[in-house]
């Protein structure tokens, strides 16, 4: 499994909660920040060895790269990172929203922020995407999280890393297919904002069910 | 309320499957098929006084109208059914999967099948979708069904009448919002294809977790 692992939107919610996570699990993770400064203070109020860096130095220093940022900031981010993500693989964790109507699916003219992210990347880049529909506030804590991870990707081995550093994370995680499979996951974040906002109490998520385990 | 149900594709699988389930929960249900006799034949097969006709006389016998037919099928059902719809609800089960790669996420031009079935039929019409991705050969039992029901549309009444349908059913519905949210329930199906190839034993559902009930 790869080295290091930078999460870039480090300081953000999500972005937070999974560096956390997986630095508490043992791997070493560099906290990304558009700020330098904001990402060394965000490390070191999350402890577990964390380092901060501004996005690009973390990405450069990284094996594997993770993005955790708005869908707003997705296409400035990647701009910013993508001299330093050939031949690793990049962990796209964006969902489409776009405000006001955050309960209405959007998807991008691509299909889906995780083929936007391929796009701009390249072909020399292994974009996968995950970590989609959990909630955050959950995903910070030490406690279990009641929630499946699905993982999309073109590329079978490096579906398989994430799904691995999903379990480091203590979430139960699968192989969901393709790259553009993702738009599944997206438009369902929407609709689960949609569901928390009508049956409470904001911590909707899913579950597969009929499987064998 | 609506009356009498019709649904049309009610000799396939998963047509069959809620044509039964709601004529044994008590309902008037007519079963719709191209050929009447197709239609007739399995009726009588399924018993619980469900009736046969052919697919344009059981949308106009019908207050309220169920569509289950594959996605090739989608618009020349709705061409054939479309001037028995006016003023009713329409519910559309249809997922979008293009033969051979149905594991693939491929959503139509107009966003999902059901904003399609909208598209075709108008302002007169109230589409609402549902029953996207459970698994026809167990909605065919009498056995619980280990899967919950996303229920999309426009009209939050229309939907209501569509999430207590799915309770005479047996089965757990939602309101999940608007009819463009449908993507995420329609994608979500050639997921859970993968997943099934994948994973096994073909039974594969989502159940919703993180919500009062």
């Amino acid at each position: 499994m790869a080295g290091t692992i930078a999460v870039i939107g480090g300081t953000g919610n999500l972005g937070a909660a999974i560096a956390r996570r997986l630095a508490k699990a043992g791997r070493t993770v560099i906290i990304g920040s558009r700020s330098r400064e904001s990402a060394e203070n965000a490390a070191a109020d999350l402890g577990f060895g964390l380092v901060g860096r501004a996005n690009a130095d973390a990405a450069r220093e990284a094996d594997l790269i993770i993005i955790a940022v708005p869908f707003a900031a997705q296409a400035g981010t990647i701009a910013d990172i993508a001299p330093h993500c050939a031949g690793k693989i990049v962990v796209d964790t964006t969902v489409p929203l776009v405000p006001p109507k955050v309960m209405r699916v959007q998807l991008p003219p691509e299909g889906s922020a995780a083929q936007r992210a391929q796009a701009q990347l390249g072909e020399g880049v292994t974009v996968v995407s995950a970590f989609h529909s959990v909630a955050a506030h959950k995903l910070a804590t030490d406690e279990a999280v009641d929630c499946d991870v699905l993982v999309f990707g073109d590329d079978k081995a490096s579906r398989e890393q994430v799904v691995e550093l999903a379990g480091l994370m203590g979430l139960r995680a699968f192989h969901a297919g393709a790259l553009c499979n993702s738009a599944a996951a997206e438009a369902l974040t929407s609709v689960l904002i949609f569901i928390n906002k009508n049956y409470g109490p904001g911590e909707a998520g899913i579950r597969l069910t009929g499987i064998l385990e």
